[in-house]
């Protein structure tokens, strides 16, 4: 970490834009340690820009990503843009010598993501950290380390599924996120993506998957007339991890009345651990011998939480996972270990989503590459 | 239905055995009608079966099944004891002119289901009825009546698992019940054909699935050593149903902590219903437009609950299920719509397990006969 | 227990008359022992009574309680016909020679209880039992043992409600159960009473209570107009038990969506206990030390589940509570102890639904006779 | 509002105080607006000033509370001391013209409260807004919001609990917190306060209650030998509203396995709202005429959610609560409405539960001073 506060660029102002900058402004009074300069917001046009830098306290406001991230000023850049700019993006923050923070999905193909990593490989001393933002939660890190410290045993089975129900609605319009050149993967890219990340880290890496892909909604009203939509609405699959467990996998954006269900449960020899991402302070845990599921309320027994509050069943929110992200960055740009996923482990979330896009029911192998 | 009230013969004194009993003793004081003669107990020894007959209230016992299943006093013959016994018992008492209520899995071997089938076939005026009590809930026949009145639109996807955890615990001993040639299917046969019956009943036929078995527990211990487990601890699959809707499936004996977990959703175009028996008196039901799920208690507004109990909110029990299930049985002998499943539905259900049991990863088309 | 099978009036055939007589021709298919000789059903008019004994099974009807209730063959009276009727019906039964079971509430009025209770100390080779049958679900028995067996430590406190929404309807008419004359108590007599049965069964004697009641719809719609609403919708109280424990109480029958919640919470010095009989086949146990509430699921692991399944999670039913309370009757009939509440214990249940109705927020002691 | 930034002192830096720094730092990223310059953060002694005044971002740290409430660059005064020093603090700062964010309880003496209601009385420019967060909550401004929007009809009755279990444990030392003298009120103090919050704002005034208190553990122990608990473990009272609707309150310091277990019901002529703040994100509402209650997850279609996050089902945190509250003062600043509690409202709080706490089972009338 370098002597001085970094400097930070956002580029983007949507959803997750937000989400970063109220991580930036928190992070070091949550966590202690230096203050970060909050130097350029990125958006286009520059009035929304200027008008979001002064709402989250930037000290300047760009239109032009590609100063930005370029910016002497600069240290980390935090990339929210749609996904069709993560590559261009995250290439030139790396070429400029820059950490990048960048939301998930990693890119739009998988050959990009394979550019990335492979530039990310080319840059050791920088950072880069995707936005799975799931994986920070007080109870999935306990429940992380539940199952590592072998709580329940030899895990041999994965059950997950990641639903919600944006896209339920027909009548929502076509749009280019429901194209493949534009959008890239659907259910898989928005919502299957976190899925993985959570089975990964419980799991271990996959060895070999089933899918089947599913467009519930073929075609959307636009103003041209019905369009029609090219990527999943749903994905199922089955698995087999290296360490020789098994799992089913499923996601969804047309699901209705379910909101954020990312949602798994392992069982192992001892024991069996369950979450729900909907009620993401609760981690349900059973040990053999225990006659049920045992309702474990967050609280700062569980990592990550109590720098927020002492107290536990005071709800640790959605966004509060992503100053916990922002941490995780800090502490891998001062020389830390990076709790991940950085750019090489992303490149292995987008395999296995890939991987789910192209099955159409048939076994693809992970081991190697492909 | 004859005149005189029809004769029973049961046949089995354990788990299954005592609920059928329970189920004919009160059938016709719940739901009206001729009360039956509980003609013979059958089981082995002897002795036993005199013990149960009296505790039942059977008039007579027989270590005999042979004779109990043609004997003239009997019109219908409950069949409850091990499954390698179903199918020479099922035959008997088919060609002995008695209705059969018979316990599920139907039978051992896929052969087995398809000989008792055809010979059901040869007897269409005697009743065939299998023992998939989770049909019979008066929660899972409000689920299956909203999704055939389109209240949830069009299905498009079904999410189901069928977990317990009785073969978790590594030290429970080996048993024949582990064996291909004595016990038949694992999880498959004792928990999945119970999804299964749920899965088709709201989702209709199966077009192609691809599934993938497994061993959690390889060896179990015996007098003589370590023996070898031969069928699966758990399965899962990935489904095409005729419909064009798309579905997972997964069931396990080894899911630690789950005890009658037959969990399932079907997301349907305008809204989405979910279910677990270990809840068995909760629906819980969305419709497009309502702000989440609603939870529907059991109670008299849905299908068979009045005649048990006018007030809803007062449970329903698990042994109920077969009061409404000797009903059904009672309802087509007397000639009307047989709820099923029959042996030829039953059949239909085998196919599918033994599908899954046998699919190893690759797809296998459920469409013709296999 | 005389060595002839017991003879069985059932005087009554509605909601309760029904669960009474599922309960007589289960219980000992289900437990064990001789059957019993359904002997008169009795109802008016005559016909009626001669519908449901063919129905139930019993060998004669009739329309003439007192016959009924002193019938040589009869040795037994389940008493389910209108409140105001129990106190004639069970001194008649009592005065016969009859084991009586009655349903709750014992009495429409106190001055009637406590004739009742006082005639039956005077006949103590005859069992009385009152239909509490909500003591006797496994879960509720488990929670009851495992308070008593200090598993919580000393309980300090206790929170209880119970709530239904059957009256909640402003246009339900009126009907002669909401005077006092005629109805007695409302929803204390209703549902109160079970409360105080729970209550009283997990903290022992209550030493004084303050209470207030509530008629939430003063007026309700009859043929010849509005009419007065006498006895109350709710009520609610604080208590101090003569363990020292303190505890606070509700009820009320126009709670809108509640069906059968019977909840309460018993925190001890050790841990907590929390249970709904909405929900009624899980238990909520905590312990110091532990992170939450353990899910106890209903099982063979909880008293008297075991004969009725040997599966755990395999829901447990409200009319099999009844089969339980059955079985304490004949055990007592057989001379072993009277799982109760006889009718000295419900006088005591009858004491404090009274108080509660009378107290006006005013304190009333219960140490003494009052 | 000023036209430059407005100046922020914070006084504390435990666990209050920090929730107040993290959403003072929050408040304009989220809501827009001019951001705050934070002036001086005041604790003792100074260095530990200084380093949260580091941490937290403020400009200057001070030991001297004095000195910092009437800073001149000082426009409005955060106070997160001990509950002793609240009218001292506050006093000083509505004398020093400046606004007033206390935390709750208001003040340790109901003397007290009144003194300091009078003051802010004569002040009627500075805003006055104390700490109930939970107040704040989208799900229960939601409820709040149906409840006066006649969504359930008239409320005729609330039930409400708040329990936690950080005093449960015997072996917890004493504390000055558990005198009179130095910590106030017990339970109701720290919890009961809240709960009071929540009623008034659902029920409306309360004309009438009776209350009960508890001391669980009457001695706990201290270096110089087990020493006497003097405020109460917990408390539960009956309450009559000035709308005529009736009540149930209690809470508790020492109820095992509860974290932050504020629960309520409201029954209505037209349904029932229920709400538990250990899942502060789920509303649960019957409307008459539906099967059960609805799980209403929180998301942007609730109050001051949106701006935190596009997103349902994606949890809304308690800290962010706090952001809500800062918003609202600034509102209040600005010259809008006050959403309180202002120290008005906050004494009608104050007289509640003092006036539980010296019920001792005695109906306590409200609606005058006293």
């Amino acid at each position: 970490m370098p002597d001085a506060p970094l400097g930070v660029a956002l580029i983007g102002t949507g959803f997750m834009g937000k989400c970063h900058a109220m991580a930036w402004r928190n992070v070091a009074a949550v966590f202690g340690g230096a203050h970060h300069r909050l130097e350029i917001l990125c958006d286009t046009p520059v009035d929304k820009a200027e008008a979001f830098a002064a709402q989250f306290g930037f000290a300047r406001a760009s239109s032009d990503w590609q100063a930005a991230v370029s910016d002497p000023c600069v240290d980390v850049v935090s990339i929210t843009a749609p996904n069709g700019l993560h590559r261009p993006m995250a290439e030139a923050a790396l070429a400029a010598g820059k950490h990048v923070w960048l939301e998930k999905p990693m890119a739009l193909t998988l050959d990009d993501a394979r550019a990335m990593a492979a530039l990310a490989a080319e840059h050791p001393r920088q950072v880069t950290i995707l936005g799975y933002n799931y994986l920070r939660s007080p109870a999935f890190q306990s429940a992380r380390g539940l199952i590592a410290a072998g709580e329940i045993g030899i895990p041999h089975a994965f059950r997950g599924v990641y639903d919600e129900d944006y896209c339920a609605d027909p009548d929502l319009p076509w749009t280019w996120r429901m194209t493949h050149a534009a959008g890239g993967l659907g259910a898989l890219g928005d919502l299957g993506c976190h899925l993985v990340s959570h089975m990964v880290a419980l799991m271990g890496p996959v060895a070999e998957l089933t899918a089947m892909t599913h467009i519930a909604i073929p075609e959307r009203p636009s103003p041209e007339g019905p369009r029609k939509v090219e990527n999943e609405d749903s994905a199922m699959a089955l698995l087999r991890f290296a360490s020789g467990a098994h799992g089913s996998f499923a996601t969804s954006r047309v699901a209705r009345g379910r909101k954020c269900r990312l949602q798994w449960e392992v069982h192992g020899a001892e024991g069996s651990i369950v979450f729900d991402q909907e009620n993401m302070n609760e981690l349900w845990v059973h040990r053999r011998g225990e006659a049920g599921f045992k309702r474990h309320l967050t609280g700062p027994d569980q990592p990550d939480f109590a720098p927020f509050c002492p107290a536990p069943g005071h709800n640790f929110g959605f966004n509060e996972q992503k100053v916990i992200e922002a941490r995780d960055l800090l502490v891998a740009i001062a020389g830390g270990m990076n709790a991940g996923p950085d750019f090489a482990a992303g490149l292995e979330i987008e395999r296995i989503i890939h991987a789910m896009a192209s099955s159409q029911g048939a076994a693809v192998t992970l081991g190697g590459d492909f």
